[in-house]
């Protein structure tokens, strides 16, 4: 069993009363920064931050009513846990969601606002899954699949028809792949309706589980390390996922981490938005020099979904500022003695550094006791302006250790 | 001499092939948490961040051609400039930018990245301004004014028409107010427009310029201290903006700087958009119950502009988290011998709260050495979840110091 073209119709018109038609805006600052023209699908606007209520919205609506009546579970630690809840919600259908205990507590919350029953059990998302489909027959809750049910799919698909009327001569879609859902139903649409149009299907090398899919010939489990794009963290792609998406994605490429933090950064600061890992990853493909072809033409980026932590926004972006070399981290030797700091401090503010942490390290520092070692960070310009002032303060009598 | 609402139509005929149609979209999360039907004008969309290359476009275009190719100049540290300097490369007119010494770096290298003579002098834009004169009047350059132009103000009042047209049926638009020029020209296109819908004008408590001034009767100076909502930090508004801005305006409302981040916070995770202070107040102003007798309506929030530091961005987030009780700093004695820490730790992990930051303070202490005060920060769920997580400590033995 499959789907067509005509079940991502079908599902656009079953969902249309429920989901967000998303903006897809030309960002002027993003066509300058990559020399293409880039259009940018708006999905985090959904209501609960992801393009994930499609598939759970048109999921929900093809249950049988005694279905509706007993309800639905799945297993997720984010967005399609959100997406059901919420459409649960709205379609007064029980939803059950069972998290891994680390789930950020902020998505747990929401989930519950959402009238969902959350349960947390198992310390990975695969543990959850196992509970899950023990509690699920034991009560008989039909159990949906957050990237390969093929109702799923067909609603993700929406977001294609959707796309190739709002930039009817695109050239290439650049799509997130986590367990292949999305690309599968967006490749499904747009390939129908703008044949000549490409799609890019990209993955974080750290999960890079569709690309392990075509070597093998079919899904296989991939040996993943955490990434920053979480979303699209899903160790084997879906069976059908992947049977509709490998015919139909021209190229599948790998991300690197800090491609990806960059890219987080650059979203927020150019276009305002903010754009979880799995989103961003779209742009990363464009600035790290991944598809040159695509100079000058126009590009769409699925903006999946913005549900970042605060506190992992944070850590994200310091990263993204380090390897733009806006923010650096020196250690230093300076004079213990009075004015040692203010001599050291000095050097830094009138190389136009600002110091916006230091701290002394006097147990672990060496043998002379007249001096310590600093530990900052400090604001600067680029990578030059971080290579003059280390060679100022090298000039100034300052030593580096490691 | 004024403006009317033909200069604002003739305005957006004049600047439409350079400026961005901007989105104004519906917000779901927005509307739940705040009761209203809000939608949200993008304006964080343009090129530079904000809306005011409108105003900058416009009164561009409509210099004499000796004034073009002598150029512009004026004094600004943020987006007036970033706008100016933009439409001036499009143009091909020459602008010259005088910022104060303390204006922030990005915004420099923006402005000379779209070649703008960028002059740093002054401690203040009042500093500022005066050497931009001077240079003006030496060079004969135009000087173009970031609010009371009258050629600003027509451009700026073409958001107004816009939303006039994107919500039809609105029954409110809330606009923020600096030298109220922004308030002045969509006032004139909304009442124009649609003649019921409300005019509300939001300013920051710290900067009530305007309100200042209605009290007055006429622009006066405020004795501003420094807030959130920067880009409004005008002392004196304007008198073109004033004099069509206090008759057309149904109410101004005063903000608070926690409002404001609280705004900054949600709209960054409901909205997922960057929005600067100056924006992020009119949000601020349906969240502090300020428009009560918007329950249900149709309001719409002018997002002016996304232009914040990332570094700033950290400490307004900082605050909005420790307003909802979702970051909390605890000073707190604990035994310095081994196992007190671990001791103190494992009462917050039990409690559910996450340590995110520890410091030890052994100088300046109690008297009693086999103890040591940590400093930290603890991630928490609410002020209920704070209350109770001191409560426990304190019944585990733990005291608290200031």
């Amino acid at each position: 069993m499959s789907i067509e073209f005509k079940d991502v119709e079908a599902a656009a018109g079953r969902i249309a009363d429920g989901i967000a038609r998303t903006p897809c805006v030309h960002s002027i600052p993003l066509s300058d920064l990559t020399g293409m023209q880039i259009y940018c699908k708006l999905e985090y606007l959904q209501r609960t931050g992801s393009f994930k209520e499609r598939g759970a919205r048109n999921a929900l609506l093809q249950l049988s009513p005694e279905q509706k009546s007993r309800g639905v579970i799945a297993a997720s630690a984010g967005n399609h846990a959100l997406g059901l809840s919420y459409h649960g919600q709205l379609l007064r259908i029980p939803v059950t969601v069972v998290m891994p205990k680390f789930a950020p507590l902020t998505k747990v919350v929401n989930c519950r606002k959402f009238g969902a029953t959350v349960i947390l059990d198992g310390g990975n998302i695969g543990e959850a899954k196992t509970k899950a489909d023990e509690i699920g027959s034991k009560r008989g809750l039909a159990y949906i699949n957050g990237f390969d049910d093929l109702a799923i799919i067909a609603g993700q698909g929406t977001i294609g028809l959707e796309i190739a009327s709002q930039a009817p001569d695109l050239d290439a879609v650049i799509v997130p792949i986590g367990g292949a859902g999305l690309v599968a139903g967006v490749a499904l649409a747009v390939k129908k309706m703008r044949p000549n149009a490409q799609i890019i299907g990209v993955e974080p090398d750290r999960a890079a589980s569709f690309m392990a899919a075509m070597v093998a010939g079919k899904p296989v489990d991939f040996d993943m390390k955490p990434t920053i794009a979480d979303g699209l963290a899903v160790p084997k792609v879906g069976r059908n996922g992947f049977e509709i998406a490998s015919k139909l994605v021209d190229r599948v490429l790998l991300l690197r981490e800090h491609d990806i933090a960059v890219s987080v950064l650059r979203l927020l600061e150019m276009e305002k938005a903010l754009v979880e890992g799995g989103g961003a990853i779209t742009l990363a493909a464009c600035l790290a020099g991944t598809v040159p072809e695509l100079k000058d033409k126009k590009v769409v980026l699925l903006l999946t979904g913005g549900n970042i932590d605060i506190s992992t926004l944070g850590r994200i972006l310091e990263r993204g500022l380090t390897y733009d070399g806006r923010l650096c981290r020196l250690n230093v030797t300076i004079s213990d003695r009075p004015g040692g700091l203010a001599r050291f401090a000095s050097v830094v503010a009138e190389e136009g550094g600002s110091i916006i942490e230091i701290n002394h390290d006097r147990a672990f520092a060496s043998d002379d006791i007249t001096t310590v070692v600093v530990h900052c960070v400090i604001e600067t310009r680029d990578a030059e302006h971080i290579a003059s002032l280390r060679k100022k303060l090298a000039s100034e009598g300052f030593t580096e250790t490691e």
